[in-house]
């Protein structure tokens, strides 16, 4: 990688980049003011507002103070860690944290600007009506997707400025703090919400028949929150880690395949697609009596266009004709010209992007078979609900594994036999894929901010009945929104994660020869995939994405359980809550869930970083290839099968509401509201936690390679030292689980009071 | 492997082991005449037993009739597909007839006996007690297991004593014929049972309030032919398959290890299995007030720890201490002698079956933490018991995976570096675990036997209540054997599946050397599992997996809403069903099953089929590895969650209905209730057809790689040709998931007539 410098026009190519990020940034915080200066609402509704805002800042700020542990510690160990020199160690331990900032940055910024736009979406909707209100949620959107376009971009190309040859191994420590930082804030928030939310429906809905938000129901606060921390702040850090480290494999990969000019163009191509999103903000202005998802549509296909027109224009501009006149790459060639690889691997990628928001639209909307389809199930009872919501699931997440596989299998045709080149060019798909992101991000943004503006009319029951009309009808668009984008997650998910995957190898075979002294045909034999440990190793991978999703499913459970009982105990112990003559206490309710939300985050997080390395250390580096094999290929079916499963159980109750099989209150309806509700948890707390559980995963793999190499192979081979830390991490991840497992399930023992199931006699005991 | 040949001493040891086959079908037959000379209860249950006998057969007859066809095109398209020379074609085709033949026959047998014992353990219970009715279920099931053991047995030393050097081409034939025909029965029985079982209590228990079994629904009589035909039938040929193809893996392996002896010590290894299990059934000899688990369990241990002992004492006695006196291996090696190797697999095998014994009673058993944490979160309703019942479902096939996992490696590290010696090693563990598959079998049938009776005993009235509370806790003790024998099933799938998972790649290595005249080295590269378009195959392996699961869980969707229709159309139509004087039309309700049963099991039988052909003959044979490596590592997770999901909400239902939490009739129970419906399809349908899954994909595989690789390198090159057979398969699996998803959900279609839903004004389509 030594040839590779950055300079000359090329390195002017990198600062307008650069210039270009900060543009975003700018263009963020205009979209910003604009929002803050709409109209803030009645009193109440500010005083609501208020309390939402003060409880998920003090959520972030809690989890930001347990995270900061985390990033410590892998600080540490990434100093640590075998580098090529001192420039690299400390360049890939400072970008580590600046990308975790940024990570933090983008879900903290689109956290409290969200929680400023709900209030005064809630007060448009009633004094100035639907397209207004529509439109301060789209400005909301635009300034996250601006944020995560600009920090993102910028981070890529001041490390490729400053560190020239060595970019690509700083940039791994960027990539790795953005999908650390993100994982968890994915998870914690997605726990958070789904508690608040699964809690708040149990006793509200279930237990007390009173409607979603009411502010009797003591949990309604925590559940605005939840919307925020969890749907907003972990999905702005999701999306942001998601185009970083996209970015990031690219531009490894592009080093490697096609020299300095590698290092430039993946940076060239989301600039595009910054420039592409602003078009598409801009076009997203509301047609009156246009449904608002025909709007964001439009919007997106526009812009995708766009930016696949764009960055072909760029490709055949930039990149040279033939291969052999690409300066500093090592003789790699395809059939066709470099131009039109480029330029074909990111159409790939925007036309994947339509692809699935096609698909995802046709699985979860209400107007297709699908929903309507499990809506009549329920017409059954609950379990037919539940069934055929899981085989909308399973089908749904078939296609879009195909869709994606076909991406991925074009690119690498595109470039032929040579792996390398296959691999950049799925990397390439990738930042056609990024190309889009500014729009999702503003598209999906646009869900929490209208649920919970939903939310805040319902409670200060100050917005008539047609703003609450517009609310609802603003909702239902955010809901479909939200699970594109989840789509579109695990998409960047399996091309950055295939092209980290290659890194990986590359790192594998280049510690291999230096520690040796072979080639790396040496080692090759042990990446084969039918070699007996390396299946083992595909089974491992496989078992942690399926042991994260029950333990993050679980710890909803638990969470809820909390609250279910704290809920119950205030309707019990104060007097009037039902009456409104009293008033529940809403803090308590938040510290439940933020203090469950912080401990349960502990165990996946633990998970995902320790299983890499009891893998690698203990089984080898060819089993740990099959585990990321293995871990991407069953994240993906398993990612997909979630989002879209619970998308589909929401809408289904959607369809129920809106009058058919009998309508609310119905036996049908509560036949969907339970499968909403095992729906929760699947789409927003497992399932969009896979996507930077893969990255983090594969971004472990590729830091700690070396040292396994080191000690399997090396001067310092030691047997007994990498079977130790081997040991160490399996039994972190066995101790971790075993204390959550330990933690009752659905019973509120947070607070150290005796609840209602365990006093009574303790009925399970004399099973 | 021309030059392996088995003559002398070792020919005798295959024809003793022929005869030890001979001598297990005997006392299997030996075991029936015990069960048939049980005296037979009253008039009354001698009717409605035979009303099931009746429905199970013709089921039976009908399935065999649609198979025909299947099997008949396999036979064709087996004898064109290329094969070293005739005797292996004809040998391949016609010992496919006979593996499926044999597969049938083990089912249709088991069915069979199954039926008549079932009201002579009904009879027992109510006239001689606890003890007789026990041992009756138990015959019943030591005969099915001797069919099991004899027949897989029979076959295989037959093929050895015959085709010698060319008896691993064949056995792929045989091993096909088995794993075909147990898919389709695993699936078609699968989707009877549960349709019939779901619609049953959709209907009767939750609407009309009636008890299970109760002769006033109009699908109890289906409901217990579904037990006949899926549970038993559908069992009976899924594990004869899987005895069958772990013996051919390991025979096919052993061969190319260890020559002429790794033909004999993998048929010697069951034998002596066939030999424990006699003792272990004689052992379940139950003891006066003790636990039937209890009874069961001792009994797999003694025989499990007395098959180890004697597989190596076999190992030592017959193989050599040195590697260099094997005649006929081709210079394979490991650091141990090929007795402690063998011995140590073989082993690892039985120890793998131990624990997963344990592990599966851990996490459905109603007396361990999983079930009573799922029964506690009954309290807070259906949502909180689905989601506590995934959970559980996730994380035991995680732990599963991993017990699996490290079974796999342990045996690949006994066997040092060499691949060939390490897959071998991994095929002989696979026949450790098959010396358990006599006592395995035998535990299982016990399970629908004794549901069944105590579904006559229900549905006759004839039975009192001591002889009704026997008969409870033997289908409680039944329930957990059913759990347990799905997951050393799929234990054995995963095990043959690495094997002939490897027989594929040294079939791909032959074909590909002989086509082209190089070495295999040079396709090497092909199958590096970092290669993008592995990483696609791996994709769409996991795919096939979760298409295959969820069309599976569709059709019991579909079928059991055509059943609900129809009992309701019976409860309205026919005057004085409820108050007893008017009779259901129980055939009816038998006939749409059968009808719908046939109708659904051909989409996922052509997904199994056609899913290889498509991508090996599209991708090529490296990305067909990485799709069977995908496969088999989501299968097994998919497998075992589905399958211990299942039994803990059966489980926890029966907790609730054991009297905790509010017991019967309280919401808690009908929280459970829910989740045992939703459990129905997982751990009855979907979840037990993956194991034969994996092995029919692989079979296809190792059957069309030669074909593969003649149209992508050899001399009939042509990629217009392979192309087209891919699309065509392709085609044929879109086209039949089309007519399936074509077909109404939950909606009564099967008889033509106008439903109760869509004659109400269609409420779907206006939205």
């Amino acid at each position: 990688m030594s040839d590779v410098e950055v300079t000359g026009g090329d390195l002017v190519l990198v600062v307008i980049v650069a210039v270009v990020a900060l543009a975003a940034l700018a263009l963020g915080f205009m979209f910003r003011r604009e929002v803050l200066a709409a109209p803030t609402g009645t009193e109440k509704m500010m005083t609501i507002a208020r309390a939402v805002e003060e409880g998920a800042g003090a959520y972030l700020g809690r989890q930001f103070r347990t995270l900061a542990v985390f990033a410590a510690v892998a600080f540490v160990v990434l100093f640590a860690l075998p580098a090529d020199d001192a420039t690299v160690r400390i360049g890939r331990s400072i970008f580590f944290l600046l990308g975790a900032g940024f990570s933090a940055t983008v879900g903290y910024l689109g956290m409290s600007l969200a929680v400023r736009a709900n209030v005064r979406v809630a007060a448009a909707a009633e004094a100035a009506g639907r397209e207004p209100a529509m439109k301060i949620g789209f400005r909301t959107g635009a300034t996250v997707g601006m944020l995560t376009v600009g920090l993102g971009l910028l981070g890529a190309s001041v490390v490729v400025i400053i560190f020239q040859d060595e970019a690509p191994h700083v940039l791994e420590g960027f990539g790795f703090g953005a999908a650390l930082l993100a994982m968890f804030m994915r998870v914690g928030g997605g726990i958070f919400t789904k508690a608040a939310d699964v809690g708040a429906d149990l006793v509200g809905k279930v237990e007390q028949n009173i409607p979603e938000d009411d502010p009797r129901n003591a949990a309604t606060i925590a559940d605005n929150v939840g919307d925020n921390v969890g749907d907003c702040a972990g999905m702005a850090a999701d999306l942001f880690e998601s185009y970083a480290v996209t970015l990031v494999a690219a531009l490894i990969l592009g080093s490697q395949a096609l020299g300095d000019k590698g290092l430039v163009f993946p940076l060239i191509v989301p600039a595009i697609g910054a420039l592409t999103a602003v078009i598409g903000i801009y076009l997203c202005r509301p047609r009156a009596g246009e449904n608002g998802l025909r709007t964001i549509n439009r919007a997106f296909y526009i812009s995708a266009a766009v930016g696949a027109v764009g960055s072909a224009l760029a490709a055949f501009l930039y990149l040279p004709g033939e291969w052999s006149d690409l300066a500093g790459a090592s003789g790699v060639a395809a059939d066709i010209s470099p131009r039109l690889l480029a330029a074909g691997a990111v159409v790939i990628g925007v036309v994947l992007a339509a692809a699935i928001l096609a698909l995802t639209g046709y699985f979860t909307g209400t107007e297709h078979r699908p929903v309507k389809d499990v809506g009549l199930t329920s017409l059954t009872g609950a379990a037919t609900v539940i069934l055929s919501g899981l085989s909308v699931g399973f089908e749904s997440a078939v296609y879009t594994a195909i869709v994606i596989g076909a991406a991925v299998f074009g690119a690498a045709l595109l470039a032929g036999g040579t792996t390398a080149l296959a691999l950049f060019a799925v990397s390439l798909a990738g930042c056609g894929l990024l190309t889009t992101v500014g729009v999702i991000v503003a598209m999906d943004t646009f869900g929490p901010v209208s649920d919970n503006a939903q939310g805040i009319a319902e409670m200060s029951g100050e917005v008539g009945e047609a703003g609450a009309q517009i609310l609802t009808e603003l909702d239902a668009v955010g809901n479909t929104t939200k699970a594109i984008t989840k789509g579109i997650a695990i998409a960047t998910a399996v091309l950055a994660a295939s092209a980290l995957f290659a890194s990986y190898t590359q790192s594998a075979f280049d510690a291999f020869a230096d520690a040796t002294g072979d080639t790396e045909d040496a080692i090759l034999g042990g990446f084969l995939v039918f070699d007996a440990k390396l299946l083992v190793g595909a089974l491992l991978g496989a078992s942690v994405v399926f042991l994260f999703s029950g333990l993050a499913i679980n710890a909803v459970g638990r969470a809820a359980g909390a609250v279910v009982y704290e809920v119950r105990r205030q309707f019990r112990e104060i007097p009037g809550i039902m009456e409104g003559t009293g008033r529940p206490e809403y803090g308590r309710v938040v510290d439940i869930v933020t203090r469950d939300s912080l401990r349960e985050l502990a165990t996946p997080g633990i998970l995902a970083i320790l299983a890499p390395v009891a893998v690698g250390f203990g089984l080898g580096i060819g089993p740990l290839a099959g585990f990321l094999a293995g871990a991407i290929a069953t994240g993906t079916l398993m990612a997909v099968f979630l989002a879209n499963s619970g998308g589909a159980w929401d809408n289904a109750k959607k369809l129920v509401e809106d009058g058919h099989h009998g309508g609310k209150g119905s036996d049908a309806h509560a036949a969907t509201v339970i499968g909403d509700t095992v729906g929760d948890p699947f789409k927003d707390t497992a399932g969009p936690a896979i996507n930077p559980l893969l990255k983090v995963m594969n971004l472990v793999s590729l830091l700690i390679v070396a040292a396994i190499v080191n000690l399997s192979y090396g001067k310092h081979e030691s047997d007994w030292l990498r079977i130790l830390i081997a040991v160490a991490a399996a039994l972190g991840i066995a101790v971790a689980v075993y204390i959550s497992k330990r933690r009752p399930v659905a019973i509120g023992s947070s607070d150290g009071e005796p609840d209602a199931v365990t006093s009574v006699g303790d009925p399970v005991s004399p099973v």
